[in-house]
């Protein structure tokens, strides 16, 4: 059901998943080895534009009213999406026709009638739901009707969150493509989403790290509340991220107080260098799942909050950064207070200027290096990069399926 | 006398030629046939610069006043324009010293005697006639002197506005480059020119096709007026748009009243949609030109104005648009109340935002498609799209020839 | 001890080393040969990126206070500047660990210890003399300490210049690489620079070129002074500019008022052209010297001026553009004299707006032609372009070595 884009990788896929035990550890993340030369490359280049065949988030539920279209672009594809009745639906931003983008006249797409979309320029007409030419109004029996289609995709709204499936076949279960915890019926999501100017990948590979840290440590969230931040962590020994993969879902969880003993100060070059603040804590587990999403529980003082952030592929030089925070809200009360805390304070302390900006910038400093591939292979690594080893390796060897390059260039007003 | 640039194609054309009649049908234009694949891909591809050996509109007269310089961009070459005694003369702007432009100084192109050009930099000085090197300031002995030259560039007026001929030989009559009508003796023109970002075949494409009348429905000049314009046109049986040969001008000439039935309504997913507007109206005929003009008639309340619009190549992604309205006018008085009724209402209710700045972003979304030369051929056409495939015919079967990539890239101010 | 970068030019110069007189001319300058087709063109394209193992202008002293980080981009390379205890220390802006600049966290470079820079990332400290790694802030035993290394930039502080070594081994002696007269003991610097849209070769090629001088004649500085300067140059016969060669230091000296007779009218079209200015004045001498730096004598009123221009390529399409004036002062009362002068006089009409800001748009009217690497061979040249042609070749023939394409791409805010 799932394919794959390129050749040959489905079968070595096969050949790498007979290895791996569904509940517990590939067995190739034994150990550190060594990292140049190593196959990860070849996968995680072809990773460039994405993995297809996977659900990602494409809009928050509010930024799409009913009647109303809204487009993205998403691994180099421009989707265009449409409430009708309540159902989100999404058809490829391109009339079979010309080829314009539907959505390209100024004021948006346009529908005569609810569920149906009209290319503005010689009105052929399509069915949302299914991407078929239904009509054509400038010649209505134009011999195109009931042959030709434009791509539709399958969407999902679950958690106040539309999601897409970019794939070529029949989507698969979405609890397959989001972490463990995030689907929790009485699970409330905020968040924001935002335009980075760096390789999706950059966003994970930030995401996931675990020693980078160090860089938060003026972070206001980490000052304004005395904060203690290590400097460092060594790996304690046997320890290491495990991979996880069950019900389809594929992800590597690095239980972060077990694995690392947090370091406070360090000698540099003959001076002590000390970690500030009196609070001492450590964020208990990261992990990072496919197709491109992290999860960090009880970082925030209430052990409730879970954070979620995606990196979704735009072009090969974007991605949208989808930020979410999660609380488990017993009644409509609960659910209140916690919206109202997050945008009294989350929202700008952890998700703005307070946290998390710091990874965006860090992101945009990593694309200056890795917008050329061969890159990869100049790394000097360290032992807690083995996260990051570890994560490649999960991309080469169990993603559905590579992105190929897009067909369209980015239309110049492609994000918001 | 004429010749094309690209091997192979002046003995195509002559083997086209020879099955066309003269005043009549090209005999391959018989009925629709099958797009993709289509040979015309071939000739099209290669117009993307431009055609080559034809009179272009280059400036309005009263751009360019006597003892002034101008330069235009066209089909990617940069050309140099004095008005000397009432006479344009020009020459490439680009001197044989050290090839710089020789406008390029701020405050622009240099002269010391009427009739000549000194570039700015080691004063070589050339006469604006011939691009002769005639002398050289800084080293009057030069041998280059007399030996020397830049290309010159044939150049008439005529009803208002100066054309360049851009070719290889000695020029044609300009009679054959303009759309019939366009000369006559009483005729006055007014108009205007803007950049357009979009290669120059989308302009034309977007201007002889007869079904983008749909998306001009809600145009201020159509609302205003509660002007009915058709929704659709089904094309009447055996007619179609007519290749015309003559005096070796080629053309198509679409008799949109007689060779489309126009729809007023349609049905779309079981609901019907009108047509607004109670005056009916039809234009009487569209036609378009090589090497890229298109002329309209009687599509104003005073049937004696007809409109024409070039589309001059600047670069592979950009075109000269040029607008012109035309009245034969009696006398002074005639010719005054034209020109003020044209600036007290059709510029803006016609030629800008009334109605043919829709066009313009047409064209960009066009652009966005087509920019990449294969998508061509994954257009999904429907029958009166005829006048495209005519239209890509006549380009690939009779241009005199196809203009080359530029070799020099655009200067940042080349155009107005 | 000196190398260069592609195959065969060690051998090749060697060769023509053999045929140089150290203290005299070079054999092959003999007379002027036809430069289409000449063997310079080769290594003049490869100069494109800048000549490798040189000394060069980086930043003036005062540009960079102790305990303070200045980055700048040279040649393609990224490097970190930052002075510690009075001497400035370089090298290279790019982490090992994955090669971030370590200048790109907003704010600038990081140091916990002076005399080292410590990556905003992970942590990773490198000695600012050396560029080893010496300490990981995040994982104090890390292997790499010791091993890893960052490049380190040789750099040398005289007459108020910071002077950074781009090349592969150790540098050879400064005085080789600034015209003679640069290093005196009690000369006084005074400058400034700026980026430039052009190749640096289009500086060079501006700057030693004789006859441009033409285009001067309306500066402020010419016209406001009454100067008379000369349309044009006649060269003396039997005079050129003369190849100098000597402890490693080549350049090309031009004698202007022995090599030239001055040209003070021209009749261009029967018409006659006079230079306008009654006070005659020629420049005493113009040279040129590898890696790209002219010295003019006696051009200013003070005969005791020199001025000296640096064209330092930042990429292949711009140069940092350094300018200099420099005087003998015998105390500390005339180098405040001098100081004075130059920022109430000559700065603005010397090597700003009165002058030298034509020579700048001169190299980008260049540039747009010779972005194009093969328009070298379609210059039609006269005779005082010997200049331009022993200087092509003093490139091609003697530079110690060129510099490759970049590694990374030029950061966004790259230039100051
Ligand atoms: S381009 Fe969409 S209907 Fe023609
Ligand atoms: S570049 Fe035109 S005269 Fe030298
Ligand atoms: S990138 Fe510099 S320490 Fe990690
Ligand atoms: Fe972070
Ligand atoms: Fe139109
Ligand atoms: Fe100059």
């Amino acid at each position: 059901m799932m394919r794959r884009r390129f050749m040959g990788t489905t079968e070595r896929a096969a050949e790498l998943d007979a290895g791996v035990d569904e509940t517990g550890r590939v067995d190739e993340t034994g150990g550190a080895r060594p990292l140049r030369g190593g196959r990860w490359h070849v996968g995680y280049t072809q990773a460039r534009h994405g993995l297809r065949n996977y659900w990602y988030p494409a809009l928050f539920s509010h930024e799409i009213e009913d009647g109303t279209f809204r487009t993205r672009r998403m691994l180099g594809e421009n989707i265009l999406f449409n409430r009708v009745d309540g159902t989100v639906l999404a058809v490829a931003d391109s009339c079979v026709h010309h080829m314009v983008r539907l959505s390209a006249k100024p004021g948006g797409a346009e529908s005569h009638v609810p569920g149906t979309v009209t290319c503005w320029y010689h009105g052929f007409t399509y069915d949302m739901r299914t991407g078929d030419l239904t009509g054509v109004l400038t010649q209505p029996d134009c011999p195109l009707i009931g042959r030709a289609k434009i791509a539709s995709y399958p969407v999902a709204e679950r958690q106040g969150v539309v999601f897409a499936w970019i794939g070529d076949d029949e989507p698969g279960p979405l609890e397959a493509d989001v972490p463990p915890g995030f689907l929790g019926e009485d699970h409330k999501v905020v968040g924001l989403r935002r335009t980075i100017a760096s390789n999706w990948r950059l966003g994970a590979e930030n995401g996931f790290d675990p020693t980078h840290i160090y860089f938060h440590r003026e972070a206001p969230i980490v000052t304004g509340t005395s904060r203690r931040m290590p400097l460092g962590l060594n790996m304690v020994p046997g320890k290491e991220p495990e991979f996880v993969s069950a019900g389809g879902r594929r992800g590597l969880v690095d239980m972060l107080r077990e694995n690392y003993e947090p370091l406070y100060e360090a000698e540099v070059n003959g001076s002590v260098v000390k970690a500030t603040g009196t609070h001492r804590s450590t964020t208990e587990e990261g992990s990072i799942w496919l197709p491109g999403v992290l999860k960090i529980t009880k970082f925030l003082p209430d052990p409730e909050m879970t954070h979620f952030e995606w990196y979704v592929p735009i072009d090969e030089d974007r991605h949208d950064y989808v930020q979410m925070l999660v609380r488990p809200c017993a009644n409509a009360d609960e659910e209140k207070d916690f919206v109202a805390q997050y945008h009294g304070m989350w929202e700008q302390m952890f998700h703005r200027d307070g946290f998390n900006d710091q990874d965006i910038w860090a992101r945009c400093a990593l694309q200056e290096v890795f917008a050329n591939e061969d890159e990869w292979s100049s790394e000097q690594l360290m032992k807690p990069d083995m996260a990051l080893i570890h994560w490649r390796r999960l991309v080469h060897g169990h993603a559905r399926g590579f992105q190929g390059p897009p067909r369209f260039a980015a239309p110049k007003d492609s994000v918001d």
